[in-house]
């Protein structure tokens, strides 16, 4: 029998993951509540199932998928969902938060009687580059890695606690995301300095790999700039305060809050789409 | 004829360009005064001709290769030899600093008399790896390219002021030092949440160009992080502390000031200098 999954996710990510679960002959259930039109959209094109709250919570499995400074709110809204009583989804939550604040999003599950999961999505959204992202699982996971995988979505079940995988999205992050900050961050310094083509001649000889990389994810990182910025975030607060290192990723919380208020007519704005200088 | 140059230079990186000069047919000249044994050691290895202050101010060219936080000093110092008067060497700055202390360097060399070259270094020292480095040259080159690369260098001249070569480098290694700054926080940090081994597969799977590049030059990074921090510094003010981005650079000091600050016995310094866990 089609297991029922709802997937409360308003971007690209969560609704590539439920298309994929939906191909994987899984039904979708999705809340459209507070919504932005493209988040609607998204969901009519993955084709999800909009319902009410009171048929979201028949589902078995309930994935939260939102910028980070979302999860907590989300789970919120589900435990005050809760409140009616009755078996609840199971709440894995898949977002880009740091172990501490995993602590506090179960501890709002758990005081609603619900059961709870920590996950974390690594790699592109399915159907994006290459296979699709692998799903992180870590605590007391039970069936829900097989059931996952047998509706399409590649899982790892970690031999972990609960915080573990979200540890592991950190970290991760804290590398790929980052990279991109400095990427950004002196591509438009070379171009203050007005040697941006020197370093991008440079960098072509002797990073290539770096600069192909910077072609091709600067330009994606603008629209998803707003939610990076919560992520690097957590990712401060994953290292923790003591660690001067920390102050990186503080920096580039507002780095990226910066780039997420920039108008499109913005040079900075203009430089970042186009990495490539003109030739591009 | 051949060439003379002094080359004040107590790393690696200037002893291999005094000893690629060298067997590059020129004399070359330094000064050991007040130098560490291993710098002694470096220079004497590499063949360089250990003089007096007087000596040293008959060469053609003097190149400062030195830490960030010593360009200025070694100005200093060289103008006050200066005093004399007669015909002084060009004054060539090879160093990691942002354009403006460039432009304080260049001051007191003009004030004394000198003519001065900005330049900097990108890539390993010769017989490290690959070919050698580039020298990119900016300003009033003249015939010092064309003088380096007969003798064994490869070089670069910029058709721009002043200024121009040290600010490719600052942007250069603003990728590439402050790359190697989150690899290293990111494997501190997983460690302490006891992810490491996971970050470490999950790199090696979807990221190991990068999980490679960690494994060399992490390790290498130890010896050096006591001048990576002046050279984050110089970073932070080549961006300018009006963008939010710079203080990933100001973080980046500190995280190299503690790492240079670590005995080799200390856990986190242990970790770093095998970033491959206890299968390396």
């Amino acid at each position: 029998m089609k297991p029922t999954i709802a997937v409360i996710a308003p971007g690209e990510m969560g609704a590539a993951i439920g298309a994929r679960l939906r191909s994987g002959a899984a039904r979708v259930l999705t809340s459209l509540q507070g919504r932005s039109a493209a988040s609607v959209r998204r969901a009519a094109a993955a084709g999800l199932e909009a319902v009410d709250d009171a048929e979201l919570m028949q589902a078995e499995v309930f994935l939260s998928i939102v910028p980070p400074d979302q999860a907590l709110p989300l789970a919120q809204r589900f435990a005050a969902l809760a409140g009616a009583g009755g078996r609840l989804p199971l709440y894995v939550d898949l977002n880009a938060i740091e172990p501490q604040t995993v602590q506090r999003v179960e501890a709002v599950i758990m005081a609603a009687g619900g059961r709870f999961v920590d996950g974390c999505i690594i790699g592109f959204p399915p159907g994006v580059e290459g296979d699709g992202p692998t799903l992180y699982l870590s605590g007391a996971v039970g069936e829900l890695g097989q059931l996952l995988s047998t509706h399409g979505l590649m899982t790892r079940v970690m031999d972990a606690p609960s915080g573990a995988a979200s540890a592991l999205k950190m970290a991760y992050s804290g590398i790929s995301k980052g990279l991109i900050a400095l990427g950004a961050s002196m591509l438009l310094a070379a171009e203050r300095h007005g040697v941006l083509p020197c370093l991008l001649d440079e960098l072509g000889q002797s990073q290539p790999e770096l600069l192909q990389r910077f072609q091709r994810a600067v330009p994606s990182m603008l629209p998803k700039a707003y939610r990076w910025a919560p992520e690097m975030r957590e990712i401060e607060a994953f290292i923790g305060t003591d660690w001067p290192e920390s102050g990186i990723y503080a920096a580039m919380a507002r780095f990226y809050e910066r780039i997420a208020g920039l108008d499109a007519d913005d040079a900075s704005f203009q430089r970042l789409r186009r990495p490539g200088g003109e030739r591009s």
